[in-house]
């Protein structure tokens, strides 16, 4: 498929398809679903209704698309990996191959930086970056605060208001009354370019990162969840 | 495989495997290929000694992992997809998974800055890091340079010098004397974290990113390639 490509600004095979997704005009839907593995995606995909059969494309690299109708609306379950470059592939990839809005939820695990109970599902408003400094020196790292930090922590990103409150009535609504899960919404996460460092992690590695979780959290109003970035 | 695990810092399963990558001491070997597609790694792998099998194990996340035999040596082919996160995932997780030194070729496709002709092997001195500057506000950008940049360039990082000479010389023995393929060596590649802003690619986004790879160009000394980070 990679024999003729068209535009070195965005590329796309000789029939139409985009370089790392590998899909082309009609085969995503304007709602998507993404997760970061492909069995994340397959247990989703279950729900879809059962005729017609989904389309399926797995790409060359890695990424998963699965389009099909969920109580007759169109939706596209897209399994990305980790990682911002790879949610980067996916939101360029995906506008030039939808026409129309997009509803992108992402659906994913993360560790808690204020007491959130195990199995709580968690509704951020809005999202910050945490990035590795890398001219930062980590191996004889200064002991004044004279020069910039180890760890870039960004603004806040926020999630469109009105989606986030969609998917928030959609949870209530199902939440079965037995359950003991809890809802929060309206929190903010952190999303660390590292699933070690800049997550706090203590390894072999020197990280230099040893306060890095309790700076966080003095200095984001409402942080709550810390993920690998997405 | 993800039922137990053990320390919050260093996830393993109960099995003793890394949570990422899946593998686990003894199924790794200290000389390391790594590459950013399943199909890659074959091609490479097809070059191992066929006893005895090569060990292969596909993780969860998508990181593959080929470990045998090539003319007696043992050798490691690791797909790792694309983009920082999963080159960090790979690094920690395999320096956990084995004992003494690393030695860690990348090999991949990327573009060229210089006159560098089409098949040319280039193999870097150094690399320098070219990220997006998420807090640059790029749907109202400033007229004047009085913010911070909308794209950070790193330091260059060097290559370790006797494993790329070591690179270099056995390009060199095994070119065929027929090949009109060059081979370039002492040069810096620049390492981009999206495919398509931080490459100067012009999209439908909202990049700010006309002038980068002119600004790359005169700010980095001896800079030839451009890639998708790793």
């Amino acid at each position: 498929m990679k024999d003729t490509l068209t535009d070195a600004n965005f590329p796309r095979t000789a029939d139409g398809r985009v370089y790392h997704l590998g899909v082309r005009p009609g085969e995503v839907a304007n709602r998507i679903v993404t997760v970061g593995t492909p069995s994340r995606a397959n247990t989703i995909a279950s729900y879809l209704d059962e005729k017609p059969k989904p389309f399926v494309l797995t790409s060359e690299r890695g990424f998963m698309i699965t389009t099909g109708l969920f109580k007759g609306t169109p939706v596209s379950i897209v399994s990305i990996g980790m990682g911002s470059p790879n949610m980067d592939f996916f939101v360029r990839e995906i506008r030039e191959s939808v026409a129309g809005d997009l509803a992108i939820i992402r659906l994913g695990s993360c560790g808690a930086l204020v007491d959130v109970p195990v199995s709580t599902v968690v509704v951020p408003k809005a999202c910050v970056a945490v990035s590795r400094n890398v001219d930062f020196d980590f191996v004889n790292p200064p002991s004044c605060q004279c020069t910039e930090p180890a760890y870039w922590i960004s603004k806040p990103v926020s999630a469109d208001p009105e989606l986030a409150e969609q998917v928030l009535k959609a949870l209530e609504a199902v939440k079965p009354p037995t359950s003991k899960a809890g809802i929060l919404a309206g929190t903010v996460n952190a999303s660390a370019d590292s699933f070690y460092s800049s997550q706090g992690r203590q390894t072999s590695f020197p990280d230099h990162n040893a306060d890095l979780i309790e700076h966080l959290v003095r200095s984001v109003p409402d942080l709550a969840t810390l993920e690998e970035r997405h």
